[in-house]
């Protein structure tokens, strides 16, 4: 039975609905209840229930690990948001700010241990190589946060420690996701491999989108304010992609505004913006992701199911490819 | 062969000092490696070895597990200290004040992923139930955390619910420690169950050994400043015993000790002492440590291996009980 990701979809958010947080003391898993129900997409999980379906095999035991995942997406959210300072989280409070740090620091732990529980529950046959996945997995993302976090203080990051950066924070996880579900479906190792690296591909297509779609996504349908990351200097594709083609006007504009400690946003905003245009990045951007994207689906295309099997996974690329939000 | 816990312990040095921590980010890695350089007994990967080599079997196996332990063991201290606003950990500045905030939240995290590695290279049959002990053991872990700090905003915590609280916070990990050492030696279940309950004895006898020692042991060969628990009102067993036991002068007196905001320390400290004094504190304390030290070796004694292979096992008690620091 092949099932389609909206059914999925709704399978993944009953299960978690069903996830008792009836435990002691309440201090602690309150906090977890409110950061697994706010939502999102439920891409990750999501991920390892197609995969799994597309080798012909049902999802049923592929839905304990699949929220695993999506625990461990969570509790990154939630730490990083932390970290980062980040008071709001999909229009709500962030954990540290509707309780505490020492809240957010603790029921992140502990949400981490429980989405280990969730992954460990898989066929003992398959635990040593889930296992393995997973928490390689889980220590990139780690490694990846670190990157985003020692790159906000360096003016010198080249593209490639950029896309290295997004493949570990963001990437790795979304691959994680698919090949976990290839290998509960008992699929090949190549076969595993090339759902991972469609992943790895589909993610860094993904993220340059986003970092895209700051700048020149329509304000109506984007979920977050335009300009953000300009306003915030975060170092996104565009602004890494600035820093190092720029001419010395340019150049000296951008560390202007950079280095602007009171700014009209908007001023801020169209100002940067226009530098982006001058140099074209708008386009330099949407081909690395249109290449990206064809290195995704030509992975797609080697794996050994027929192409009806493969038909939600593209159906789900090409919504994130073009999507406006 | 039968191995002593002094060789046993070289051994687990020996095996941490090998540990390579040359990954990137360095500003990742750098702060894990101080923290589980920076030592402390190793009393938990010891008792897996111990475990292990109490049921006649060679320790090679268990290394790796063990050292996960002490692994997640310094994960939960350099989380706590942060959360504890503990600035000194044996001697050294505690990771978040030689670096700060964020590093010491993701290097825990990551120590925390490191630890389930290490854990997960077990033998692949012995892997579910290895699992299953180490993440349930690691959630009891954040809930006597949570606990603790919940109970010092409480005035009104009870007996029972302290020592719950420290089955959780501390016993839960000896205990887990002796287990995983017992199923690695493939030990049977019935003598894998009493191991851990001699482990949750014996935890609850050295944590309130712990609470006595703050206030009755020698400045000299304690490591921790004597009455450091009294200067911080910290709710050990002496103090809820004492709130529940004292008359109305002597709870008056106590209540304006723990309101106090300026005061000579010393003399907080003698005040403390003094009702604990009067209240008889010392041997009520004494008495229960020996009545959970006696129930540890009652367990010991069930198991079903010869005294000889329990020697090491009942030193380390020993030790443990008629520790002065």
């Amino acid at each position: 039975m092949l099932y389609t990701a909206d059914f999925l979809t709704n399978k993944i958010e009953e299960a978690i609905s069903n996830i008792s947080f009836d435990l002691k003391p309440k201090s602690l898993f309150e906090p977890i209840k409110y950061a697994i129900s706010v939502g999102g997409k439920r891409v990750r999980p999501l991920l390892v229930l197609l995969a799994t379906n597309m080798f012909g095999k049902e999802v049923e035991k592929s839905l304990k690990p699949a929220i695993g995942i999506e625990i461990f997406h969570n509790f990154t959210l939630l730490h990083d948001d932390l970290m980062d300072k980040s008071d709001m989280r999909r229009g709500m409070p962030a954990v540290h700010k509707k309780w505490n740090a020492n809240t957010a620091i603790l029921s992140g732990d502990a949400m981490l241990i429980e989405s280990y529980k969730y992954v460990a529950s898989v066929h003992p046959d398959l635990l040593p190589e889930v296992m393995e996945l997973f928490s390689t997995t889980a220590m990139e993302v780690c490694q990846g946060q670190q990157l985003d976090m020692d790159f906000e203080k360096r003016a010198d990051v080249t593209e490639a420690e950029y896309i290295e950066m997004i493949v570990l924070k963001t990437a790795v996880l979304l691959a994680c996701s698919l090949k976990m579900g290839a290998i509960l479906a008992n699929a090949s190792a190549r076969d595993a491999e090339l759902l991972y690296n469609y992943g790895i591909n589909i993610g860094l297509a993904f993220q340059l989108k986003d970092d895209l779609l700051d700048v020149y996504g329509d304000a109506k349908t984007f979920g977050k304010n335009i300009g953000g990351d300009i306003v915030s200097n975060k170092k996104t594709y565009l602004l890494i992609k600035a820093l190092k083609s720029s001419d010395k006007k340019q150049l000296a504009e951008l560390m202007r505004w950079i280095s602007a400690e009171n700014f009209d946003k908007n001023e801020k905003i169209e100002s940067v913006k226009n530098i982006y245009n001058e140099l074209n990045l708008k386009s330099i951007s949407e081909n690395l992701i249109e290449k990206y994207y064809l290195a995704a689906l030509d992975c797609l295309s080697s794996i050994n199911v027929s192409d009806e099997r493969k038909k939600e996974l593209i159906y789900l690329s090409e919504n994130l490819m073009y999507r406006e939000k």
